[in-house]
């Protein structure tokens, strides 16, 4: 018989399971978000900074199910106009990170749309309490893409203690399977949202090369910098930095900032030059749980696999125990 | 009636409770390493970078309670006679930590004293299992004082994967609580390690200053960098930076590595001539756990109400199943 996981976010939102997709710009597409909502998860499109026809697109991909939609905070506040298709769409839930994201909940709020706002650290947490967000997602540095520098280990029971048993916490950043959903819910969060092992999924939308070189790199091989951001001419607030695969072209830069800043516009100029599927010059943007990550799968069975190793861990956890009297 | 937790730690290093104290330089002296002990974990005096007197001192100090000592690999591996000398003293076992430390393990397995082995990436798990280390403990960048930028949330369960189950593998940075205790079993750990939070206990060697900055600092106030290894002119590898709590001093040089590089004799100066409990200017070295350190505790109630609490956990894990029939 099988086991579900239950927690107030399967409860609240209505979902089987307790597995929310990270929004991965353009990767986390409407198809994927869909399949991982058919699965009986929550799935995030992935809309980054914002391409009004491609968001479109997505939510008509994902169809009659009921998908959320993930966009960066600081870009979605120069954008009142994006803000406003985002909740014409209704998706089920808008997701935020990177900036201060109140104005954007109380406007969602508004719309009867609930709101997911990613935080990095403590003082965020607080900021996104205040602003009555519904789900507070905790990102440790180890999560591909945009971040910075704080883990999950502290930072999770330090949001729960924060926020008290009411408010809806999830964890991100280096979980891939049943262990880092249990060891999650462990330590206080309400579930999980994975991005790279779901980047590593069959319906994710990306290229086979791009696929086949996550399952080739670990977790040894990222690190956090902003080098990609600089060879992409993005303008990102100096607090993020994105952890991607490091490679030929960025390696002899990460310790030498000033020289890329120096070097910005060669850089730039070889990166657009360079193929899409070249990654020794292409971020290949993904986090520490490549090394959880050693095959291409339906994005169904990443999502059972994981509940299927947390139930098992969690029915197990009692084992732990022994009476003092037994031992003495 | 009370709960032990045990796991193939305790069973094979016949303590009470999968709980490690981290061999914090100086702070983890001969007094505490003994009264962890005492109250059933693990205690390991903190050598750093090796004083014979002061080692000598505090074997004597914890007197006929098993206990061990940690040591810089880099350092210990440069002295031959601190190494003869800590062996002649049977310590419960030797941890080491930061470079190859192979030579180390081969000499202490030849005195029958156990290794400890703290990594920091996934591949220097694998040296550390193919020296044949009896325990490796897992470090996250959560840590307080020197370590490296991958987090536990992969790298654990990583380890875990690595090693099969017969090793004894520990988590250690950013735990601080039974939270930390749960989540760490469930990732694939067999206990914790943790440091700042028996620094901030009783009997840790540190002046009440200092105790008091602990307590009212938080885990965003920390940050790794390189710049106290600069200004107590320490020469340290570059891969590895220490967690800190971050002040006046240092704010202005984390972001201008050349600058301080140029600076580094006058910043020297300066932190020298300062007063050893002013921590506008002194490291006060604490990993992200400061999050959940609210108060100074006797390092006995530190493991009490770490295992009371993650024994809470464990035993209440299956409640969040349900079946799945129920549910439909």
């Amino acid at each position: 018989m099988k086991q579900l996981i239950e927690t107030p976010f399967t409860r609240r939102f209505g979902v089987d399971h307790p597995v929310m997709l990270a929004p991965m710009d353009k990767i986390s597409d409407g198809r994927l978000a869909a399949e991982v909502a058919r699965s009986g998860g929550f799935g995030l499109i992935g809309a980054g900074y914002g391409n009004p026809d491609w968001i479109e697109a997505q939510f008509d991909a994902a169809g009659n199910l009921p998908v959320g939609i993930g966009l960066i905070t600081w870009c979605l506040l120069e954008k009142p106009d994006l803000l406003d298709l985002v909740l014409r769409r209704k998706p089920a839930a808008l997701f935020v990170s990177f900036g201060d994201a109140e104005p954007i909940v109380e406007a969602a709020r508004d719309h009867g749309i609930p709101t997911i706002w990613q935080i990095q650290r403590l003082d965020q947490a607080e900021q996104a309490l205040k602003a009555g967000t519904d789900i507070i997602v905790a990102q440790g540095q180890d999560a591909g893409g945009h971040g910075m520098d704080r883990g999950l280990s502290a930072l999770l029971p330090a949001v729960r203690d924060l926020t008290g048993p009411d408010q809806i916490v999830l964890a991100a950043g280096g979980l891939a399977d049943g262990r880092g959903l249990a060891g999650s819910l462990m330590l206080g969060a309400d579930g999980v949202m994975m991005g790279t092992r779901f980047w590593a999924s069959r319906e994710a939308n990306g290229s086979d090369a791009a696929k086949a070189a996550l399952v080739s790199a670990d977790g040894d091989d990222t690190r956090r910098s902003s080098f990609f951001d600089v060879a992409r001419g993005l303008d990102w607030p100096g607090e993020f930095s994105g952890r991607v695969v490091q490679n030929t072209f960025s390696k002899p830069w990460l310790d030498n900032p000033d020289g890329m800043k120096a070097a910005a516009s060669d850089i730039q100029k070889t990166y657009e030059a360079s193929d899409p599927d070249d990654f020794s010059v292409r971020a290949l943007i993904a986090g520490e749980s490549l090394d959880l990550v050693h095959d291409i799968q339906p994005a169904a069975d990443i999502i059972n696999n994981t509940v299927s190793e947390a139930a098992r861990l969690l029915a197990g956890a009692p084992s732990y125990l022994v009476n003092q009297d037994r031992h003495a």
